[in-house]
C-alpha cells in the first residue's frame, strides 16, 4: 500500500492536558495522539498539529496530520483512534489528503471561542471551561472596542512573546462580543493567531467591558506595538480552538 | 448569639467524588463541605443533605443543613464557604430556617436530569456529565413510555437495593424526555425517589428508546414489583440533582 497523508480533525478538553506540544514527562494531547496510533500501527508516526495550543485550552476543532503505511481504511481512523485515547480527547474525522498538504502553512482562517463566566457563583459544571470573572461587564461596549481589532494589523501588543524572526501582521475577519445569560461570548477569526493573542484580546477587551478602557483605545494600543499597552492576559480554560480552515 | 438553623443551596460536579455521603479515606461532597465549615467556624459542624447522590451524580440544587453558633451574617455564608470549598463544589444560597425545618421530611418535591448523548463522537466537553450512547434512539416512544410513570405507584422494580423495612411507594408528577441536537434528556420529577430509581428509570426508558421494549411494558414492570423486570442501570454520570422544593 503506498503511504497516505491522513487529516484528522481533533477535540480535546484540555483542562488535564499541559497543551498540544509532545514534553516529555508531561500529559499533552500532541503525545496522546502519538500513543494511539502507536498502538494502533505499531510504528512510531509524527502527528503535526494546527495550532499549538496552550495548557488548559480545549479544541472542538483542532486538525491533526501524519503519514502512515498501514492497511487501516481512512474512514476507519477516527473509531479506532477513539477507541485508544483517553476520554477526554477524541477525533470526528479523518480524511486523506495530497501528498503535498500542509496542516500549518494552508490553513486560511481559525476560529477561536473564549467564553467568560460573569454571575457570583462560579458555574461547577463548566468552571474548567470558562473564566469565571464575578464582575459587571458591559458586553456591547466589548463588542464596539472588538470591531476595531478587525483587518490587517500588526498585533504585536496583543502578543505575549514577541519573535522578531516573525511577522507579527494578522488578518482578523471577525471578533463578536455577545451576552448569553451570565456568560460573555468572545469568537474571533483570523489568518493566524501569534503566541496568546486571543487571551490578550480577551483581558483587553474585559478591561474595555469593565470601564477601565474605552473602545477606541483598542486604536491606541494597536498602533503602540508593545504587549505593555495592551491588558491582562485572560486564564487558558476560557479558551476553544472551534475550527480551521484551509485552501 | 442563638443557635441558627442554616439551609444552603449546593452545586457540584461529583464526577470526581465518592458521592455526598461521608466515608472515611473517599472524597465526598458532604466531607468537603463539613471541612469547609470546620475552618470557617473552627467547630465540628454536622452537615445533613436531602439527597445522598452516588458516587458521579452532579448536583444544581442539592439542600443541606446545619446549626451553628456563629457571628457570621446568614446572607454571607455561601460566599464564605465558597472560599473555602474546591472549585467544583459551591453554595448558591444560604437562608435561615426556624428550628422545626427538616431537610429530609420537609421535601414536597425533587427534580432529576438525565442526560444521554447519542452522537458516534463522544462530547469531550461533556464527557463527565452524560452518558455516551452512541446509538439511535427514538425520544417520542421514550416519552410515551415514561408517561406511564406518572402518579403514586410502588417502584420496587426500579430499586436498586429494595428495603423492605421502608415503603417503595412514590408519586412521580412528571416525567418529560426530550431531543435537543444529538442529547436526549430526560426530567422527572417526584416526591421521592429511591435507590438508583431515576437511573434503572432511564435505563428501561432507553431499552424502549432502542426498540426493545415496547412503551405500555412500562405498567408490566411496575406490577412486577421486582428488579429484574425493569431495564438495566444507567451510569451516574449522566444524572444531575436539579432543584428540592419545601413545603
Amino acid at each position: 500500500m503506498p503511504i497516505r497523508k491522513i487529516k484528522l480533525t481533533i477535540q480535546y478538553d484540555g483542562a488535564d492536558y499541559h497543551g498540544w506540544q509532545i514534553q516529555p514527562g508531561y500529559k499533552t494531547i500532541q503525545g496522546e495522539l502519538a500513543e494511539a496510533l502507536r498502538g494502533l500501527t505499531g510504528a512510531n508516526v509524527a502527528v503535526t498539529g494546527a495550532s499549538r495550543t496552550d495548557a488548559g485550552v480545549s479544541a472542538l476543532g483542532q486538525t491533526a496530520c501524519f503519514e502512515i503505511d498501514s492497511p487501516i481504511p481512512t474512514q476507519n481512523f477516527a473509531k479506532a483512534l477513539n477507541d485508544r485515547l483517553p476520554n477526554d480527547i477524541a477525533a470526528s474525522e479523518a480524511v486523506e489528503v495530497p501528498q503535498d498538504f500542509d496542516v500549518i502553512g494552508d490553513v486560511t482562517s481559525k476560529m477561536y471561542q473564549y467564553s467568560i463566566f460573569t454571575a457570583n457563583v462560579r458555574p461547577v459544571l463548566n468552571v474548567r471551561h470558562c473564566w469565571h470573572h464575578p464582575h459587571t461587564l458591559n458586553a456591547e461596549l466589548m463588542h464596539e472596542a472588538a470591531q476595531y481589532l478587525l483587518g490587517k494589523h500588526d498585533f504585536k501588543s496583543f502578543a505575549s512573546a514577541a519573535d522578531d524572526r516573525e511577522s507579527s501582521v494578522r488578518t482578523i475577519f471577525g471578533c463578536d462580543v455577545t451576552r448569553i445569560g451570565d456568560a460573555i461570548i468572545v469568537k474571533t477569526e483570523g489568518d493566524g493567531f501569534l503566541y496568546n493573542m486571543m487571551r490578550n484580546i480577551v483581558g483587553t477587551l474585559t478591561d474595555v467591558g469593565a470601564g477601565r478602557t474605552l473602545p477606541a483605545k483598542i486604536k491606541d494600543i494597536l498602533e503602540a506595538k508593545d504587549r505593555t499597552a495592551a491588558g491582562p492576559i485572560a486564564p487558558a480554560a476560557g479558551l476553544c480552538l472551534m475550527w480551521i480552515k484551509y485552501r
